[in-house]
């Protein structure tokens, strides 16, 4: 693993590590009447995208999302109905960045560094996402697993998106608020970075991450001090 | 796939299938402060076994037990020392069986049917479960998914099974009480049982299972109806 040489592209996830979810967190307790409403879901639409991942089947993730819900309703004993699951649903093309992504994207942006995104999310909602916070001019790509009908961490999306951007794995450093993929994209040869959002920790048992920082910005101050291809030993930890 | 045939061996996940969860619930919850930290827990639990799956490495469902309970710290902002963790994990060995179970599994015998356990735990937790809850004398064989090192619901462990119990999957009937365990087990080509445990709900878009009951009496008096091998349509839906 080229640890600690400058990577050629940065490769970001987007929920959770570019955009806040808490409003879509708020509808969900909210609906659930819980306050682990949210996490409990959004456990639930992970773990069962990784179902799909061993059982051979693709829906993509806004409709594992929708009976992950109705799967977390029963888990809480609460009844959902269709228009509020809509409503909370609906919000996730509506997120808002953390303050210290568009300042970090910039930053990067100057040192040279080329940006694209990866996420689980369907292309479409990507797409909106986006637009919506106003962020599409800082990437190159942006990718969806769709394309390979495989959810992170499997190693097709992240292969799928080194073929994509002309680049080995060991040239793109993944970003990303989230040990699970964190681990996919190690296991598959790429540089990992993890930012540490509150109620977010890497898995212990997967490889440590390259850089584990406090937010986008940080990241791009620690990119700053390395010179491209040049594997200097800088810790970022 | 067989529907409806009857099935030459009864094949049961064990935990909350068989073992009431209750104390490790009460533990946990006590443990994380929350009324749902073990369903966050547990979900992330099953959740990082499926990252371990899709990522090439496996560690046992106690070890990944055990990081998970640092996550869910993590995500309630909770601080769980070593000794708590460990007197919440050693209690999955001493859970004891719904009161349905023993009845239920005395019915199943008496039709001449088969018995098995399949389970994500270590091969040595189950031994331990089985024999603390009084279990063991009912099945021939007890299986883990350490002789494969993939988690269920990937299908390798069902194939597993239906090599050392020497049937074709279509002649095995999976009974689980989660909804990514059936779908597995369907995709593996076995027959499906649903048990309706509180909180649990089968995955709407995976294949429907082949029966649904309220518990193991339930569906040893609905598989009594079925001769050997004649594709009786009986719905015990």
């Amino acid at each position: 693993m080229n640890q600690f040489t400058k990577p050629a592209v940065i490769l970001f996830d987007v929920n959770e590590t570019l955009l806040d979810m808490t409003p879509v967190k708020r509808k969900v307790n909210s609906i659930l009447d819980s306050r682990s409403g949210f996490r409990i879901w959004f456990g639930l639409l992970l773990q069962y995208s990784l179902v799909e991942n061993c059982t051979n089947q693709y829906h993509d993730f806004a409709t594992i999302g929708n009976a992950a819900l109705d799967l977390a309703a029963v888990a809480l004993d609460e009844e959902v109905g269709e228009h509020e699951k809509k409503a909370a649903l609906s919000l996730m093309g509506h997120l808002k960045p953390y303050k210290d992504v568009k300042p970090g994207l910039q930053l990067l942006k100057q040192q040279g560094l080329r940006l694209a995104t990866l996420t689980n999310s369907p292309q479409q909602t990507l797409m909106t996402q986006l637009s919506n916070s106003a962020l599409t001019s800082y990437f190159e790509a942006n990718l969806s697993v769709d394309a390979v009908r495989k959810f992170k961490p499997a190693v097709e999306p992240y292969q799928h998106a080194a073929a994509v951007l002309g680049v080995a794995p060991s040239e793109i450093l993944m970003v990303a608020a989230h040990g699970w993929d964190i681990a996919g994209a190690a296991a598959a040869g790429m540089q990992t970075a993890f930012i540490r959002r509150k109620g977010q920790a890497p898995y212990t048992l997967a490889p440590k991450p390259d850089y584990s920082c406090r937010h986008i910005k940080d990241l791009a101050n620690t990119l700053s001090v390395l010179q491209p291809g040049n594997p200097e030993a800088v810790s970022a930890r």
